[in-house]
């Protein structure tokens, strides 16, 4: 456990022996089923997230739960709170929480959640529940790591929050509208069940159920019904099994991860050499003086880099 | 405008030709004054930003605003509601409003507004405004475009959007309390300004200033709040250009549009080569089937591609 907490956070520091270290455990991966918890910022995804952890392992499963944080490329403050907000699984071995945050300017934060989940399959976890703020195609990008999506809404978030509906329709397999005690829960499920039937989501088998959580300061009420939210997340997974779904999510998570390694192979690399030769502040000042645009420059890289016969 | 209008959805739609007429633009680019607006959803950026565009129309500035909204990915929804809000701007031909939602599955968004933003600044605007949702990596790649970056905050918007002003406080130039009526507006600006001066923001001669805008239902308030903001945003420019801060940034910029380039000039046409044999197709197989892992096969990718001395 202590060696995976190490290469987490060299994935996240982007260390070059991490990508070593993946290429070893990769033939270990590719076994658990991986949970995505997407939502607007308020929602209570940590608060689902730890209810989850208490049932998956009620059920005797090892959980891995990786928070991806947004708010925290700056400051790492929310980190903090996750943990603090999960500890009470801290003493548990089948249970393993961290905490992803974006270090590097230039993205790649899906790339290292990708990576962080391999650590996870490898260390045999049965489920993984990867939970970030559906926002952003970033965070798309991020969710698409997992099999099953859940989208955490709550009722009485404002106009703006609600139009996410219709983007975080086309990535929900779940529904779960959380704090279902508030006013509005109702309209809201109605709201949703409408747009569900206009769209053409059921049309390759599984319609998205709605599951609805109440308050988690009414212990009994949210217990038994996250125990329901666990039960839908298990019978996508049947599903997407009996399906060739999973097949198929897996086929273009694998595309996904190549194009990831590609920009981390191939790109990056150029990127340095040309930084460490002072280039690359070369032609930034150019393109800075308008004395060149930044295809053309590309474009000259590209040259001395390819081989003539590939390039094109 | 209309040809402006097409290039920006080419743009979007990232046709090849979008590319040559950059290249072709490029040389009429880096004049305008940037401004980049950013907060939480519900945050009303985009009544800030409409009374932004009435305040520079009234210095005779000509104003072009690009909205990118992550929210529209798959509906393109909430762009309609953009342009509707500014549609009172919608006759004067000193304005130009334009919507950016993400397309292709694989971002390139930040690019995309990079290129939309040089398409304004090649129309002449003096001014031009990207207003997008302040959360993800990628949303803060976009703001990064600008030279000014306005961050919105409302009074009670709850714990977790607040914890977001620690990630914000890294890139805020001015803050704005919008919404300053409600309750809570003072002691927002009491932690803001608290917050301010444990940073070390002050140290580089500009200490972000914090401006309170009044709900836009009192309009006189609205637009006496609204004209201090704008007031403020010039404040900032000069201040750029007077401390060299203005030829940093640029450089930057540079710097990322580069980087961009890069990845669009060598990356995408690998991809679109090996896609079109497909070869990508049993790449991911053999990934999905853990026969190989992506690092291993971008390798040998790369070994193919690029020139062997150049490559390391």
């Amino acid at each position: 456990m202590r060696a995976a907490s190490r290469l987490i956070r060299d994935i996240e520091d982007k260390l070059p022996e991490a990508k070593t270290k993946i290429k070893k455990l990769y033939a270990h991966t590719g076994k658990s089923f991986i949970i995505g918890i997407t939502g607007a910022p308020g929602a209570g995804k940590s608060t689902l997230t730890d209810a989850l952890i208490t049932q998956f392992r009620r059920k005797n499963k090892t959980v891995g739960v990786l928070a991806v944080d947004p708010t925290s490329p700056f400051t790492g403050g929310a980190i903090l709170g996750d943990r603090i907000r999960m500890q009470k699984h801290a003493e548990d071995p089948g249970v393993f929480v961290r905490s992803l945050a974006t270090r590097g300017a230039l993205g790649g934060l899906s790339q290292a959640a990708g990576n962080a989940i391999h650590v996870m399959e490898a260390m045999g976890k049965d489920i993984i529940i990867v939970e970030t703020v559906g926002i952003g195609q970033q965070e798309i990008d991020i969710i698409n790591h997992a099999h099953s999506v859940a989208v955490v809404l709550v009722p009485g978030m404002g106009d703006e929050i609600q139009t996410m509906k219709a983007g975080l329709m086309e990535i929900a397999d779940i529904f779960v509208i959380n704090k279902a005690n508030r006013a509005g829960a109702k309209q809201l499920q109605m709201e949703l069940e409408t747009m569900l039937n206009l769209s053409d989501k059921a049309a390759d088998g599984w319609k998205p159920p709605i599951v609805l959580v109440g308050d988690a300061f009414d212990p009994q009420t949210f217990s038994a019904d996250t125990a329901e939210l666990a039960h839908r997340i298990e019978d996508h997974h049947v599903y997407l099994q009996q399906s060739g779904k999973l097949t198929e999510r897996m086929h273009r998570k694998a595309l996904a991860e190549i194009h990831d390694a590609l920009s981390s192979c191939l790109l990056e690399p150029i990127v340095q050499t040309l930084t460490a030769s002072g280039e690359m502040k070369r032609f930034a000042e150019k393109i800075k003086n308008r004395k060149a645009d930044p295809y053309t420059a590309a474009e000259e890289i590209a040259r001395r880099f390819f081989k003539q016969g590939e390039e094109k």
